[in-house]
């Protein structure tokens, strides 16, 4: 019977590649009839990554009826695919908050790292597994990628010592270049909807019974998102209709000024209070913040 | 700030053993100020152990306010500390089902096997870590103490390599000895009150709503406690009123006959309806019945 393994909803790269990485070492490892696949589309800087490292993009998993499943990148239902609970959650990899319940006991491991490849990674370098160019490839760009080239607070040592480790087995010398290639190929905002915007990377969280919708874009330039300001405010109330939000946010991460562009739509007086600071026409610029699970989700949480 | 190591509420020789067994790697793999503790009385069985081995049981811990804990052979909130959120979970490390939630990552690891110690050890030979002789044998005896000598269908093959590498390095040639030696020294019913043998490894579960509780004692031959009957089925009721309990059960599992005789009083039609057996005078034999998580738990959350 064969199990899948995948990331959360709207995935992003380490969502995406790690599934792919762990698919590819569970094969390496002996395991047969284990399968890469993704819960939602693929986001632009992940399509570049792939490309770059010539690698086809896994299988939509639609539904889970009857399906065995490995989760990475992810633990909370809220974040799953729709009605996991008509499948069996198998094994859990992952490096966020945990909320969990499982039936048996299964393999579950969470570690406070900055990307879920650097566990991966780190599980080809123990066991001496082999570790093809490509998936070592997909493996780095994940770890810079969530780490958004190791300035997020979120980053630790491992995912620093990782990353170098990966980058000299790929004879790459400066990986903030590779780095901030990647992220430009993510802001191609030109082509883009303010729908797909707000949908790259949009999670919904439950605050002591409010309902919050968070995404979180990371940009070179948040300047280049300033001229569609009305627009995707627009798109934050029509998300907030249609999804009975109480808060939605998107976060616009600048990599290289080192902060965020804030803009909310409803409860935003929890914003207000939470960071001490006025929110003028929906926005407001959070110096330092680069982290939606560090320094946003808990910084709220304790608000609602 | 000191960092305490326990595992769960009725400590069993896995909880006691695994709690000592992580300090002394954590301590040796660098880490200051990790103290191994207990939560509960220490049971004969593991008296025997610490006494065989030499080692000094762990510190009662009573209070988590404002404390950092490493968890254990557990990590459900009803089997460990009284007001376990007054305190900081740091850590996790179990071989249960899972039911968690935390607010920041923390590393969290579960693995299907049949000992928390198994994983241990684990830990110990793939760091090429330094294993003292009592440590390696406290690891030992956690695992033939929780796999019922390998006999319990918790048991994995990691569990009997594992145990076959601390018994080569400790020179015991006969594992099954070694354990039934441990299961006798368990097995002092004589000098045990009624109250002392349903406290020794006592759990209760939340069903669909009901609250049941479920003890399991481990004897090298059943019918040793079958004078004591009346005695026990009293102390079954008590139990139940003064918990408010909807069922209250006591498993005396034979490790020898293989199987378990169920003494039980409350809501019986429902274990008579898991296992389509009747029970006569709160009794029933159950063949093959030997782990609590695999072949009791989940049958009765079936039926409630």
């Amino acid at each position: 019977m064969t199990t899948y393994i995948f990331g959360h909803k709207n995935p992003d790269t380490d969502s995406i590649c790690s599934a792919i990485a762990y698919a590819d070492f569970k094969e390496k490892t002996g395991e047969k009839d284990v399968v890469a696949a993704r819960i939602g589309n693929i986001n632009n800087e992940t399509k570049f990554v792939l490309e770059k490292f010539k690698i086809a993009p896994p299988m939509l998993l639609k539904d889970s009826t009857g399906k065995k499943m490995i989760l990475v990148d992810h633990n909370q239902e809220a974040q799953s695919i729709d009605n996991r609970d008509k499948g069996e959650v198998v094994e859990v990899l992952d490096h966020h908050n945990i909320n969990f319940a499982s039936q048996g006991t299964i393999p579950f491991l969470t570690e406070s790292v900055g990307a879920t490849s650097t566990i991966i990674a780190n599980m080809y370098f123990d066991t001496k597994t082999q570790l093809d160019e490509k998936i070592a490839g997909i493996l780095l760009a994940s770890i810079v990628s969530d780490t958004i080239i190791f300035k997020s607070p979120t980053t630790t040592e491992k995912d620093k010592i990782t990353a170098q480790k990966l980058a000299k087995l790929l004879g790459i010398k400066d990986i903030e270049s590779f780095g901030i290639e990647m992220f430009k190929a993510k802001s191609v905002w030109g082509k883009m909807t303010a729908e797909d915007i707000l949908e790259m990377d949009r999670k919904e969280y439950d605050m002591s019974g409010s309902k919050v919708s968070i995404t979180q874009v990371e940009t070179v330039d948040y300047k280049d998102l300033v001229p569609r300001k009305k627009e995707l405010l627009c798109e934050l109330s029509r998300i907030k209709e249609i999804r009975g939000l109480d808060l939605s946010v998107l976060l616009i991460t600048d990599i290289i000024k080192e902060g965020c562009l804030l803009l909310a739509v409803g409860d935003t007086k929890k914003i207000e209070k939470a960071y001490n600071k006025k929110l003028t026409n929906g926005e407001v610029w959070l110096n330092g913040v680069l982290s939606r699970k560090k320094q946003v989700v808990p910084v709220l949480e304790e608000v609602f």
